[in-house]
């Protein structure tokens, strides 16, 4: 896929702005708040038992985000870099005393659907599809250059936008959700952060227009995998549905 | 998910004969032959552009296998069993004089489809979804030990029926496809070899229950990873259809 950018002498590197526009580029085409499932999720569509699925898989995604900082981590040598990274991992799984991360705040969030926090947690009723998604996650990481790594992170220079609408849209179409939503609050200061950094790091450590096409790409994947987890959910749980077996089915 | 074995004293070893049956079970319940998707290519409901898009991802899938294979054959120890298992990476691979396996047959029979060989070859309209799939198939036989590895192969246990029945089907509704089968023709034969070394080497090497269990499970697990394939593939291509950004789209 061509990138347009100013500057199309072949191995030229992109200047910041630029690399910036791409980036946004790819989120307009490819991030998941264009994807069908959210569209209903905002316009108060979905049912009670369809946001279940919904929070109940997203649960999968959410429980593997420190592992797959960790991994990040593990790549780099420069304890700069890790001390800075290091944040993500405390933002998801907490401190020893409040255990009050990300991962707890999606737990509530799904408990508020009216799920069985255990339930959730055990990921048995989890569909494949969804599992494979967040494991391509993790080979992304695991296989490729640090500075595509970090790159595979930038979806949260959308996400602000995309929480944002979402607080305002759960809370006017599914008012008993209301006490769920900590996890999405926390993320509205610590997403711009995140992607602050990580952006400023990938521009830096991608030194050749090789890298910083590789770069744009590793965002471009993260955007499939977030849209992959959603094209299973609407098509096992939005009508007519068909859920694989073994997966969570919604009672009627 | 419960054995429904004779003997349910607690680990206790099942025999060989249970063994077959609750593996017979595992694919009644999850084999890819119900999934409505074949249904419908069975039925001869399926557009040539539907049949591309399944052809085009499943190549994904072929093109894996005996890379996967080889996973295997690493993790052995045993000169014999490497023997026998690299039976498999030929009859996908060819040998170096007709380079006729099953990767270049399966070809073949994406071409039959309408579709330009380096186009299904690049694999680059593939979905998401697909190669997620696909990597998870990697991913369980790299990270289990071998038993389960070889276990996660016995979907070939079902195969040889649903292949039959696909032969028939495709000539009476698709004849123009006709010239492309020979990958079946020879999977009808491979198949129920390969299946018939593969459960006797896992029954003999799985010593406890929990092994026998675990493998069993294993299966499980590679039915999922071919139903969430079809799963992606209706939800992108059967009416109204959703394909993801990127990937392959049906020409009108």
């Amino acid at each position: 896929m061509p990138l347009h950018v100013v500057n199309t002498e072949p191995g030229a590197l992109i200047s910041m702005d630029e690399f910036r526009a791409v980036l946004r580029q790819v989120g307009e085409e490819r991030y998941h708040h264009r994807h069908p499932f959210h569209l209903l999720m905002h316009d108060g569509e979905l049912s009670r038992g369809q946001l279940q699925a919904w929070a109940l898989n997203r649960y999968c995604y959410q429980s593997v985000i420190p592992i797959k900082d960790a991994i990040i981590l593990s790549k780099s040598d420069d304890p700069e870099f890790r001390r800075a990274w290091r944040k993500r991992i405390v933002d998801h799984d907490g401190d020893s005393r409040s255990k009050d991360g990300g991962i707890k705040r999606w737990l509530k969030l799904a408990e508020a659907t009216g799920l069985d926090a255990e339930r959730i947690a055990s990921k048995s009723e989890v569909l494949p599809a969804t599992r494979y998604a967040v494991n391509e996650y993790l080979n992304l990481v695991r296989t490729r250059p640090l500075t595509e790594a970090v790159a595979s992170s930038l979806t949260e220079l959308f996400s602000r936008d995309l929480i944002t609408l979402r607080i305002n849209r759960l809370r006017q179409h599914y008012a008993w959700l209301a006490a769920g939503l900590d996890y999405f609050e926390a993320r509205l200061e610590q997403a711009p952060e995140d992607a602050a950094f990580a952006i400023r790091y990938v521009y830096e450590n991608a030194k050749t227009r090789e890298e910083q096409e590789r770069a744009i790409q590793a965002l471009r994947d993260k955007c499939d995998i977030l849209w992959a987890q959603l094209d299973a959910l609407y098509f096992a749980y939005i009508q007519p549905g068909w859920p694989p077996p073994g997966a969570f089915r919604i009672e009627n």
